[in-house]
């Protein structure tokens, strides 16, 4: 019974996978088989219960439904499952039976299932991310003399170019991928504390297993079982969040370059991206909407994380039950997101042709603080506004530049040369440090290096 | 390709199969079937088109796992549902494929498949309440004698019923129900209005089709379309914010009580519930933590909801595209705190010894207040407090009842009788309007009726 | 010391003033002195005593600062404010003192004072959306013929007017305001229950005392206390989400339409509005950058305040002392929405001749539906829409008019006479129902009167 | 108009006082006389100006409660506040007037006065953090023998120390300290870049210029602005939420353990703090309220923050205006939860001998886990687990000890000699690796050294 329907929007296909029922399964098995293994390692077990449990470890002997009807019924999935595969391995070697999730508790199974399917999400987040990084450094040096309209509060304003643009999406995405990483880093841990968390069935024995069981898993060994400490999952699920927020400041930028109004740029179509049911004629942000649908519905989803931190004592009632559904949805909003803003960033169509007759529109009046700090220098500010402010509401009334009308006040053509007037409307003569700011934000990127993502 | 484990704490058995692809599908087709019926009747199509679109429109013609895909890359499941159903429809009958969708946008489509998603979710979460209500309203009357501590900030309080503190919880979860109701009541409408919401595409025929095909689906019919106009769904989901807090209360109550220490109550074990893998002697409060896991959930999602309805002119970019996942994720955690709390009120074991106990082994503290009041009364507040302050005290200090430390002091012995200090730890002496405010709370219940429920 | 600018943004200035420190204070006085009078009338304490409470709970006695400070050590307002009045009342009639507060438990006079708070918030708000509604009715009488393009995902879409848009934001700002209506009637009840929700201390004379308290304060009597039951609360902080969410979404589609771009309307400026500090020539969306501000903050909000429900027993630790906070902020954000979106709605100028050029713009591709449907009914869908995707394109490539490219192709002319070609592109003429949709929207308005607000 | 008492457990005095419009006008000054010195170094303003602007620069020069409403209009505090600051400025020195705010936009002031508050808001958290983090190493140390029951789902499990638990809410807090460390070291930025973030009104200076201001306000020199790009804060806002969630988990915690059934630790009371007005003989938990409460509202701000990082271009319409009340409160609500479990820390009881007897109270059933493991070796686990699981029902019926009852089981007695059954029920004998976790979580604490702190 799959519910890919309701949830199409919110996963991509790889995403969608990792936490399918049989993956989930898997993960579950690989902590068990890994436990038999240590513990036998470590003479706990007999290595014969080790490679019996090993070998009847296999999914398809699971019936998921069931499973997942049990574990809402024991309110934990640790519990029927480590049954299961009781009866899984007894029906194959009965004296193996009794050592299956042998002084492990049912949290430790499904916290440590939940660390390797992140484990495993994180190359297919970081594939998507590297993919826009590079995306959004090319397009930045393309694009590093294209200059378009700045916009504050969504009105015109002086130029910037699309370089800068572009570099600062890319400077916030790869913030964000670095602290996801780091964050990743922390978190993936093994889970292994035994009914309260002090290993105590297996008496001297527990430091020993603990190390090969997370050796064995390809897991880090945390200090300590942290059962009810779980700000580890709670600093990724945050580094998730604050990505897929940076992630959606572009898609909304792109959004608003693509109206038809502004036309300044465009995402990909292609492969059923783009169209519409009834209007045959548009070109739909496919991918950005769906980068935003991820961004509306992160912070919500890492609230209901934060509130589900206060555990109660050594295993918590209601908090950690919470987890599983938030995790996993903040991971594939946060794939959805990366993925969509990696198609565009690969496959966005820039006009600056557009941008500039955009910049043109505004008959220079985007220009007017231009012209006011170059007059304040000889009228002070308050005069120069008060020129400026002037000009600039002929010019909207007549429909005329501003620097013609700027050229026809007396007091202005007296302090203001006509080469500084002809300039004043050039947009590559007011960027400032634009380019200076777009190369520090690549250069940082390279200097960070990270040939390995 | 199903992802009932990493969910399986997040949804009942009902609720899952409600928001499983066969039941999104079928919501889909019962839309376009109800559309082609009520344009026919309206003679915007011929009969037979209608005829052949609703004999194809078959659940079992569709692939869902590909449709899941298209409706990712298009960023709406309408699209390629759509397009799905007229190839569907032209493999039988290629003159009524064109006729397929006639009118509609593909958010209509998606829209009024959620509505009647809704209209299903509705009576489930109804009979749960009603189980709910009506075991509490037992429950209040059986213990209304009852003595128990009332606990405040955690701590010792003078003592309440049991029977009160059920009709707290039914007060609450029936204010909650009604509130649900009305939002049901509103949200369950009809959504059409083609490509952008005047339905234009019909010419003067719009308000006809919209009438029969809101009958035909036994919505009601709205004043106009509200593909922007989020508030009914908003509404909706708040009031099971604020149904699951309330269940959610009553869940970190009963979870309290149940703690070995305090031991007054326990929660229905039974059919896989309450145990513990590596501890045999435990009776978890499972049903209560699947509650409070959901009421740890349902905040963020409204949340989520909420910052989704800032949506863009007559279609949004991002916001609407959120909703699907959040709306049935809110559904199912309502629905597990529901049933969760409906069967521990069903079977909850209620224990008058421990509770008696419980109040006994204040040794008569939680009476200070009485005390100081009855002394209030002849020496002035100040006075009376300082006296029973030091009595409190020194029954801490030596464990004995504070009636005993009372009548051990001639100011107090001066100012209290005998049988007022006989009577003055007696819990049933000290309940106030205990009893008002349960009948209170039970009548209005009675009085609201709602015999249909 | 005030911290008025940090918050500059979230309030206005009636309800800045509403939750200060004066204000808060006198609503607790309030409760005390109506408390007195109440149980003076039961015949609980001595007349003199309420007379002397009465004239001695002057907002002046207090030290506001040493009170802030105390509530925060007592992790209550309740004990150091009932505490410091009765050292007012001391010093002014030293028997009356020991009456002061009498069988009321601090969280009695917070939840009321708050109580008592939101009943005055209530006209405040009122007020603003009165102001709002009524403009927009007005703005949909006096637009409703003015078309413009209507948007999906920030595209072009065939027309709609402006009146049916300002209807839109009509219909949902007062659903929301019915709501918010309803929500306070069901919030503004008395809280009196003493120390564990039974009014013990007052013996027989709790239901006397409460219903003359409820009767001197203006206030309903709820069935019971509600210490822990805050399902009233939640109810109304929800109403104000889902309201705000609705201003917000007007307030997007205003600064959008405000785009240099776009240019179809304009929300007022003046009284410091709308300036920017270094580019004199913009005319910023500031109060609809307000309205959207606070649509941002208030989900968060009201995700705090939900997970805030879960409260223990009889009273809560934590979840209550998080209340004020949250929903005094809650309430001002609904209330900087609302006074922004009205100030809009008066002020608001609208552009028509804009709305009727972007149209035009748009060289009548968006009527492309409108094409394909005429032509449908002779060719089928598939061939229509075939035809019209080659007229877009080549309307898009030769930027020319979809009408003239249709009219030269020949299967297109063979089916669609001139006439119909002529009026392909005249928006009037494909407005289906939309002024129907505008009508029942503010019909509805009319028939729900509600004169009194 | 103070608004402290609505927010009396919302804040400290220090943060209280670091959000108060003094502070918040000071910063603003201080990045307007910054920048007039850097720009004066830089030759971009007269040398005399910026002294002019220096000591005109004072707070008792504003009308805050005029610039709290000027920032209402303007959608900025920097708009009115340069007005006001050059009015100022012109009253003194008319010539140096003019070079107020030189080339900065408003939200340059804005965003830099944030940051300078931030960075006073650091070791103001850092002081009580570590506060809390010494005493909780000091407390781990003490009671690293003090046996207790571990408690999961609120049930009675095998032992832990109280070591153990104070070293595991320390581990939590020092990494959730870390976090913040790093974050704040991030976010410590600052923000300036004009108009429309390229500086451009600075010509070639604009370097020369951020990079002297910068070091005036000790503040890092990021690669560029970062108006729109709000990752660093969102980083630090979420690891604050963090690093509450672990404080509200050891408030919890500690909450549990007063309750007065339980009472094996209680916080410390003085101070106005514990008492309850109508019940004299409450220790209530306060200070573990007050962090809940931080905790419970947290996450909503968090969430709230995270939504508003969708912002548009180069500045945003709506985003940021929601920011300031955000950002402060979230800092404040950390403030109060670190504040509260420093002082938790520094003065908490605990009693071991409560400890030991609500394990003796248990009956040794918690050790039925150890009893069916060591059974297990020689029946299996099975036969084992069914052999515990009776003694457990008849050592709770009968009210005996789990080993009495073991001992007369001839199939247990015969696999489990007298000394084990002996050792079986003893807490310091079932530990298993209790102390090695407990002295990890310490060491790690102390290598990552941090004297500093």
């Amino acid at each position: 019974m799959s519910a890919r329907l309701i949830n199409a929007l919110a996963t991509t296909g790889p995403l969608a996978e990792l936490f399918s029922d049989g993956c989930v399964l898997q993960a579950m098995l690989d902590f068990e088989v890994a436990l038999a293994r240590a513990e036998a390692r470590a003479g706990v077990i007999p290595q014969t219960a080790a490679d019996a449990i090993a070998s009847a470890a296999r999914p398809d002997a699971f019936n998921t439904a069931k499973l997942a009807h049990d574990t809402f019924r024991a309110g934990t999935p640790g519990i029927p499952f480590a049954k299961a595969l009781t009866e899984v391995v007894r029906s194959k070697d009965a004296s193996a039976a009794g050592f299956v999730h042998w002084g492990a508790t049912s949290q430790d199974v499904a916290d440590t299932a939940l660390v390797l399917l992140l484990k495993r999400a994180q190359p297919i987040l970081t594939e998507d991310l590297t993919r826009c990084e590079r995306s959004l450094e090319r397009l930045s040096e393309q694009y590093k003399e294209t200059t378009m309209l700045g916009r504050t509060l969504l009105q015109a304003g002086p130029p910037v170019t699309f370089g800068l643009k572009a570099a600062g999406w890319l400077g916030a995405i790869r913030r964000g991928a670095e602290r996801l990483d780091a964050a990743f880093e922390s978190a993936l841990v093994l889970q292994f504390g035994g009914a309260n968390g002090t290993l105590a069935s297996l008496g001297e024995n527990g430091p020993a297993v603990a190390q090969a069981l997370a050796d064995e898993l390809g897991l880090q060994l945390p200090e300590a079982p942290w059962h009810t400490q779980r700000d580890r999952l709670a600093s990724l699920v945050c580094s998730c969040g604050v990505l897929t927020g940076s992630l959606g400041k572009m898609a909304r930028d792109i959004s608003l370059l693509m109206q038809k109004e502004v036309a300044e740029a465009a995402e990909p179509g292609g492969d059923g991206r783009g169209g519409s049911s009834s209007m045959p004629h548009k070109q739909n942000p496919i991918a950005c909407s769906l980068a935003l649908a991820a961004a509306h519905r992160i912070p919500g989803l890492v609230a209901s994380f934060l509130s589900t931190m206060v555990q109660e004592h050594e295993r918590a009632v209601g908090g950690w039950q919470a987890e599983w559904p938030i995790v996993s949805q903040i991971i594939q909003a946060t794939g959805v997101a990366t993925a969509s803003m990696a198609e565009v960033a690969e496959g966005i169509s820039v006009n600056p042709e557009r941008m500039r007759a955009n910049i043109e529109a505004t008959s220079g009046t985007i220009f007017a603080e231009r012209a006011a700090t170059l007059l304040a220098a000889k009228l002070g500010r308050n005069r120069a506004q008060e020129l400026v402010k002037d000009a600039v509401r002929k010019s909207n009334k007549e429909r005329r530049h501003l620097t013609e009308v700027l050229a026809e006040m007396p007091e202005v053509a007296s302090h203001m040369d006509s080469e500084t007037l002809r300039e004043l409307e050039v947009p590559e003569k007011y960027l400032g440090s634009a380019d200076g700011f777009r190369k520090a934000l690549l250069v940082n990127r390279k200097r960070s290096g990270k040939k390995e993502r």
